[in-house]
């Protein structure tokens, strides 16, 4: 396709999810659990066209000699549609935002006002190599009454297409509005370029693949971006820390599943405890084959350390690597934190009661813990039933996202022939 | 001041705010109230010095020959001295958000998670004439515990730096940590090029004033912007209407105060009634001299207004002019909002709950109005308190915005030892 022929093609998509979702808007809970029922019964009925196509994919990917990561990313398989469509039928069971009433005031007696949670409207989807975001991503948003445009990673187009052809199949059948569902079947730049213009059709864009599309897509949109923000996270031992438990969550914090964003970057240990602490924490570090940049202090104690230099403080290494150093106070580490973490996950470690407080209120970052890992900022942990990502930005949302932040509200007022004096 | 001293004036500042913001943010309401009592004193005290200074820009303005409506906003005299101390004192009654708990999850019995209101950091405002913005925004930004950098209009600068002076002065005195509150002490544009760019201090724009202040702000500011947007509302008049309340309500939309953001720009009526209801209501507008254009059915129902254009159901009139457009049904009515609107505040007048219900859920508007007029969208009405203006964005505030949409939130987990398994 030209250039031009892909912008307009791309338009009429969007334009048509905006129409649809209209209507979705006004449906009930019942309706959209019906369509995201027959959406799960097609996926198992088409496992196999399902599997031909990412066939395709797979092996175009080999034949490029694309990484064996990435292949393993694209690849599906009985298991993993499986998952998917569990996926779909734990989105049925999330209660609906839709129509909740947030706040109401009741200014004087005429007159009743209801802050209700409405959809966005529509919402898009801008994704790398995994092909059951197609289905996830579409299935949550429906379900908050959004229509969806998605758009996929080119390694995975025909997996994608066939996805989005069944669900959206699926679900005009079971009552979904035409064109609630929207593929962008290109592996063409301009389609993404075009896109993040079309703020008259698209609410909201959420990016998820690498740093380098997310800050491409947070640079150049002029529609609102949800995204999932870098994770630098510390851990601090205070001074007053049950030293047992100390080892366990500071352990946990890096090693469980080092790399993703609420993994530790940064251990923190106040100086009165540090001698006692860091020796079988290193241990334990190294024996599960962990590298530690530490601080001078901390190599004064545990000599086999690395030192650490200043850019140290500012790495994400998700990986098996840490950076450890000694402060002199609750204050210093707090302003270790604020300085150069990345306000996303934080933890401190005391039976100080005040010095919890402290940090918990000082920390500026999307979630603070207690006697807990970083591991366990993430949506399901907290209950919230699904997770869209976790938002280091201030507004709209931050920390850990569910449904409800794919949602906006509308001041609904009814009078009785109210006018303003 | 070259270029780079200004840039570098600014970043300081910025920088200065951003620590404050930290003191600020753990303080409690009881010491913000006093910070804020001590304001409302000092500019009682120093209303002759506010004055003076003012008179100066009123003196440089006249000069200038600047019109009268804009020396109208920049002059103080001592009732409006009068109405900023007041001011102060009722954002001292609000109830201050931070601390306040937004929601509560317990997902097992050795965690327990609670997501909280916290200030933002620091907020910039960017403002034109109105010397009391000056102190408005400071010290709504000052309760909810965030640091203020402000830069008002050039034409203002004298008032505006003897405003922030005294109120910075007197909140230090009374235990404000210094630096909280900012003011840019320069005309020139460097300054705000390079105020929006530091996304490191400042976490939120609020930019008021002109639609191209704030289009240029919008489009330029790697910082989000929570921006006041355009206003055109409409009233739709169903067959179903109590025909003496739609008088009273269109004309109070429309005339009541026809140069804001929530007056009535467009009236909708269904064609069942438009023949008994358009010519008394064209007559009450035409003896307040509202010019009118009507589409082809209003000017065969009442031949004296003009005939309209398709422009003019996207125009925005701030005045005393109005469209008409008999439309066919409720559908033709949401319709013609859902496409011409700026999603800002619209109404129906029906005594049929049925259409009532249809078109507060169909219309997608920051505010819908069942038997009210648009001009109630105001967050005093609504019993807010205050307000910061009207968002028709659809992220983080949507609607009136009060001191709430001034902070954001934290999660404060407390464990006990508990890791990710």
């Amino acid at each position: 396709m030209e250039n031009n022929e892909i912008k307009q093609a791309v338009m009429m998509k969007a334009s048509a999810a905006k129409e649809a979702s209209r209507k979705l808007s006004v449906m009930t809970s019942g309706q959209k659990n019906n369509m995201l029922a027959a959406m799960a019964e097609a996926l198992a009925q088409n496992a196999k066209e399902i599997l031909f196509h990412n066939e395709i994919d797979v092996d175009a990917a080999k034949d490029a000699g694309l990484s064996a990561a990435l292949i393993d990313r694209l690849t599906l398989d009985e298991k993993r549609i499986g998952d998917m469509i569990k996926g779909v039928k734990d989105v049925i069971l999330l209660e609906d935002p839709v129509g909740s009433c947030v706040e109401e005031y009741k200014p004087s007696i005429e007159i009743d006002i209801k802050k209700i949670r409405v959809p966005l409207g529509v919402i898009s989807m801008i994704y790398e190599s995994r092909p059951n975001v197609t289905v996830d991503a579409a299935t949550l948003c429906l379900k908050a009454g959004n229509a969806v445009v998605l758009k996929g990673g080119s390694e995975a187009i025909n997996s994608n297409r066939i996805l989005a052809k069944i669900i959206s199949e699926a679900g005009v059948k079971a009552g979904m509005p035409a064109g609630a569902v929207q593929f962008i079947d290109t592996t063409d730049r301009t389609a993404v370029l075009e896109m993040i213009k079309l703020k008259y059709f698209i609410d909201l864009l959420i990016p998820r693949g690498s740093e380098e599309l997310v800050n491409f897509i947070n640079q150049n949109s002029s529609i609102p971006v949800l995204s999932h923000g870098k994770g630098l996270c510390h851990t601090y031992v205070d001074k007053d820390a049950d030293m047992d438990m100390a080892f366990k969550i500071a352990f946990n914090a890096k090693c469980q599943r080092p790399g993703v964003c609420n993994a530790m970057e940064t251990l923190l240990v106040h100086k009165d405890i540090a001698s006692k602490f860091l020796p079988q924490m290193c241990k334990n570090y190294f024996d599960s084959g962990v590298k530690i940049n530490g601080c001078a202090l901390t190599k004064s104690i545990v000599p086999s350390v690395n030192e650490a230099s200043e850019e140290n403080w500012s790495k994400e290494y998700h990986d098996l690597e840490l950076s450890i150093k000694v402060v002199n106070s609750i204050e210093e580490a707090i302003a270790h934190i604020n300085k150069y973490g990345s306000m996303h996950s934080d933890a401190i470690i005391t039976n100080n009661k005040e010095a919890a407080d402290k940090f918990l209120m000082e920390v500026d970052s999307a979630a603070v813990f207690h006697n807990a890992s970083t591991r366990l900022h993430d949506g399901s942990v907290f209950g919230l039933g699904c997770e869209i990502g976790i938002s280091t930005m201030k507004l709209h949302a931050r920390g850990t996202m569910g449904i409800k932040e794919l949602t906006t509200t509308k001041y609904v007022v009814r009078g009785s022939g109210t006018i303003r004096n």
